[in-house]
Parts: structure tokens; sequence; C-alpha cells
């Protein structure tokens, strides 16, 4: 398996504690999730129908703000798995560094793929790959400097999969455009990563040809119960943009005195610049807080932000040791 | 989408009634579900982990009665959608009548698909496909004569899953052999297919590929707790098995009455052959009662077991009208 966040079981390996010990700020999912409330008995012993995933659909354009056609997956990365098949292999660009199972998905089925640093070098390729906001760095691109590119590539990706607070950034209202293919996760931004969902957004044949592969029952029916729910939940979403935000720059101003450098972030991950990220990984792992470290940026340390405020106490107590 | 069961919001649209009011037969799915239980916070939260996984593969070997490699997936289905891709398309041979996604799912991805009536015809197939027992005949084959057929086909590929209440049929034990490779599903017998969990059982090669097209969570954090509570549940599995076994009896003695005669079944479902089948599925349908039919055969009619009481006696008195 490649390198990820979300690694706790090697967290406890190495630092000991059970897993209710530990707060896991190695990923960027939301720590204060969606009510997960009740799922019926059917949700768990029917095969999801039609109707239930097609309202589950209707609920994500809603959420997204689009009518363009949209599948529902077992996460974005369950997308990213199906990626490599929409188009023969041919010259993939990604715009790096970004979330390393792209290049990894793509190159392990046969795609010559190069990491580009701006915009325009992905110009040319047949598929270019940008995640916007981008993890881990939070790098954000316009909308129109998106489209303007869509011309000048095969088809070109949007991993939205951390745009959930940024709805400016997203450029789900144009997924039906034919070149263009928009991912989305459903588990970070509200915080339920373990029910496995996301969604694709693009055009009619692209989008009928991710179901077919997926096939007809890809998703559960909790994920179809919970995912309508939240997905129609304006005011929960509207509120927890807002606290994230606030979040966001609450972290920033507790890691200051460790010297760390903001490079960037989203509003649910921020990335720092360190000394020595391992070492700043071990400080907080001894007391039982996970980060995440990146093999090729040694000195980077990402952090998710911590949800209730015995968390922030946590971390706040740790820091000034 | 093809004809499959459990296409109950189909029932609605054309009989009325919601949901509750039915009783879906449509299918091979036990309506007497494994307990769900409490599922704690983390398991909706947080990514599913490689010791979590990996403590969910030993419940499976547990239950199959197997030291072979195993990999977790969303449902047998999606083990069905990766199978074209596990070696380069060829002659594919099908033990045909059979679930109808295997020859849709090969042949859309390029395989030349031949549908066969016997084991003997499926020698020389590069891919031979066997579900044991089969749906929805429930034709059954003797481990031993599978294994003869092993060495004569590229990749022998059996369908386990309606095996569970019929464990000696089940090749599990040898699924490690270099051409053998065994799907299994979580969700009929354990009567929770929302929560789409199966499994693929195998030698280490094709498991390993098999998980890297899968990715990194292709499972959900609630299908990892109650799969592995529920599959190192021996004595539910073994009560179940008994009371399906006499359900089966129990069902086909109650449609005597209608002059329909057993063409064969599993424990989890009969198929009767009667006169017309879209006339019995209407009767049954005017009392919210589903069942299955199958456009290439007009006289069979599929039913799964009624699960509590009630709906027997509602089933008895369609019968009777």
């Amino acid at each position: 398996m490649r390198e990820h966040g979300g690694n706790l079981d090697q967290a406890q390996q190495r630092f000991g504690g059970c897993g209710e010990d530990w707060i896991d700020l190695s990923t960027g999912i939301n720590r204060l999730p969606y009510p997960v409330g009740e799922i019926d008995s059917h949700s768990w012993s029917a095969l999801p129908s039609r109707s239930e995933i097609e309202t589950l659909h209707q609920a994500a354009q809603h959420a997204y703000g689009t009518s363009a056609p949209v599948v529902a997956i077992g996460g974005a990365q369950a997308a990213i798995q199906l990626l490599p098949r929409l188009a023969p292999p041919g010259r993939a660009r990604i715009l790096a560094p970004t979330y390393n199972e792209y290049a990894a998905v793509l190159s392990d089925a046969g795609w010559d793929v190069e990491d580009v640093r701006d915009l325009d070098a992905l110009a040319g390729a047949d598929l270019a790959i940008v995640v916007n906001p981008n993890n881990p760095d939070g790098r954000c691109h316009e909308p129109e400097d998106l489209l303007a590119l869509q011309s000048r590539v095969g088809r070109l990706v949007i991993d939205e999969s951390f745009a959930d607070a940024v709805p400016h950034l997203s450029l789900a209202s144009e997924a039906e455009r034919p070149e263009l293919l928009i991912l989305r996760s459903f588990g970070k931004f509200y915080g339920l990563a373990g029910l496995r969902l996301g969604f694709a957004l693009g055009n009619a044949t692209d989008i009928a040809t991710l179901a077919a592969m997926s096939g007809p029952w890809p998703i559960s029916g909790a994920a179809i119960a919970i995912g309508c729910r939240a997905l129609l939940d304006d005011a929960w979403a509207t509120a927890t943009s807002a606290r994230l935000a606030r979040d966001g720059v609450r972290l920033d101003a507790m890691v200051q005195s460790q010297g760390w450098r903001l490079v960037g972030g989203t509003p649910l991950f921020r990335l720092y610049e360190t000394g020595d990220a391992l070492d700043a990984q071990e400080k907080l792992a001894r007391s039982q807080i996970w980060s995440r470290v990146f093999t090729k940026k040694p000195t980077w340390l990402r952090l998710g932000l911590p949800g209730i405020e015995s968390e922030w106490t946590r971390l706040a107590e740790v820091l000034v040791r």
C-alpha cells in the first residue's frame, strides 16, 4: 500500500495506545462528522434500487450546484481506480505535488505519467489531473483558468475532494462539458470516510461509462441513506464551512510557537514547513496525536483540524512542551 | 441496467404500495438478517485501516474454512466487474443458464463468450465460470468434478454466492490452486445485501491483482465491523443453515397447490416451472409479494424464502386465492 494518512494502526504499533486514545490528524477528514442518525433495516438488507440511487444523485447535484450527470461511487478513490480505463493509455500529466494515487494508478495501467509544476505545462496531455484545492499544499486554481486549459488537453480531471467548503472554486456546474470530469469526495467534508462514498460529475458518455464499470450496486444502502440526508442539509454545510474556516486560522496560530511556516492548506487540513517533520510527528505521536509526513518532502507536516474542544486542548498542551 | 431481482421500485411503480408494504422474494437474500448491532463512530468516520481489513480477511477465512489468500470487495458483483481484467480477453465459457452479469461484463470487455450446458464443455476455455450452487436453477457440482476440470481451463472461477448453507460443495479450501478463483457473497446468506460486501479467494497473485484493482479502501467501516462479527458467529450460521433448509421444503410444499413444479433451488431461493411466470408474478404482486421472472424463460418463477411468520401467512393467503 502506498503512503497515506489515516494509517493509525502504524501509529499504534510504533507509539502504543489503542484507537480511541489517538487524535488522528493525519487525514483531511472533518472530525465533527455529519450525524449518522438512524439507518433503517431496509438500507442494510436490500440491494440499493435504481430509484434510491437516483435520489442520491439528485442530492449530490443539489449540494454541488450542478445539473450535470452524476454517478455515485465508493469514494473518490473508486473513481481514480477507474480513470485509467476511460480512454486507451496515453500521456497523462499531473499537476504535482499532489495525491499520490493518480500517478501510481495511471502508471500501473500503462499510462505515460509526467508530473508538471504549473497549469500551462498540462497542455497537450491526453489526460490532465488537477486537484483543486490541492492536497497537500492547498494550491488553488480559479475556475476560468481551468476552463481555459480544457480545450488544450484530451480530458481534464478536476479532483474537488477538498472543495466543499470553498464552493466558488468548483467547476461542478460546468461538469457536463465534453472534456471535463469532476471528482467529489463525500467522506472528507462530512467526516464519514468509513462510509465510502464519492461522486463523478461529467458528460453523459463518461458518466455512463463509469457507471457501467462500477456495476449496478457500487455503494451501500447506508451511504445512500446518510448521503441523501447530508447532501440536502444546506444549514449544516454552511455552518461547517464557517467553523472549518475559523478553525484553520486557529490551528495556524497555535503552531506558530513551533516556528513552523504555513505552506498552504484547505479548510480541512493545513500543511506546515517544519525543520524536521519526522521529529515533529514523533513529538505529537508521543502524546497520541497522529500527523502526516511525506517521504519526498522531509520538512512537510500536514495536520487535519482537531474537532471537539478537548482535542484542541490536548494539541495545545503538546505544543507547549 | 440488466434484468435483476431486487427491483422493488419497478414493482411499486406497476402495482403500487410503498416499500414496507412489500415482501420482496425476488432475490436470494435471507430475510432474517444477521443482527446489525451497534456500529461505533470510528467505523463511520475513519478510513478502514490495513489491520481492520486484515482482521476481516481472517474472519472470512474462518467462515469459509480456508487459509487461502482473500480480499474483501464491495459484493461478489464487484469481483465480477474486475474479472475481465485478470487476463487479456480470450475465450470465456459460462455454464448456463446462470447469473446474467458474467456474460454481459465479459463480453463488454471484449471477451469471446460462449454459454455451455455441461462441465465438460467448459474445457479449453481461457476463463470458465461455474456458479455452484447455481442461480437460478440450483444445479450443483461436486468439488472433485470441478477440480478435475481445473487443469483443462486457463482459469476456473467458482461463484459460491449461494454456498454458505451447503459448505460441503465449497472449494474454498482449495482456492489457493493456481488456476482457481472463488467468489463469495456476504450479503445473501447474512441477509445484508445493502452492506455491499463479498470476498475473492485465490492464489496470492490473483488476490494481489484484485486488491490493487480495488484500491486501498474498497469496503466500508460498517462492512468490516458487521462482517467480522457475523463471519465468526458459527452458531448463527449453523442455526440459519438449518432454518433455511426447513423453509425451502416448506415453500416447495406451499406452492404445490399452484401446480408449479420445482426446477431446483438453493437454501436461499427456489425455482419453479409455472404455466406462465408473468401471470404468477402478477398474482403475487397484486398482494405486494414480489418475485423474479426471466425474460428468456417465460415459465420460470424464482422465489426467495419468506422470513418472519407473518410473511409466510401472507404468501399462503395469496396462494389459496
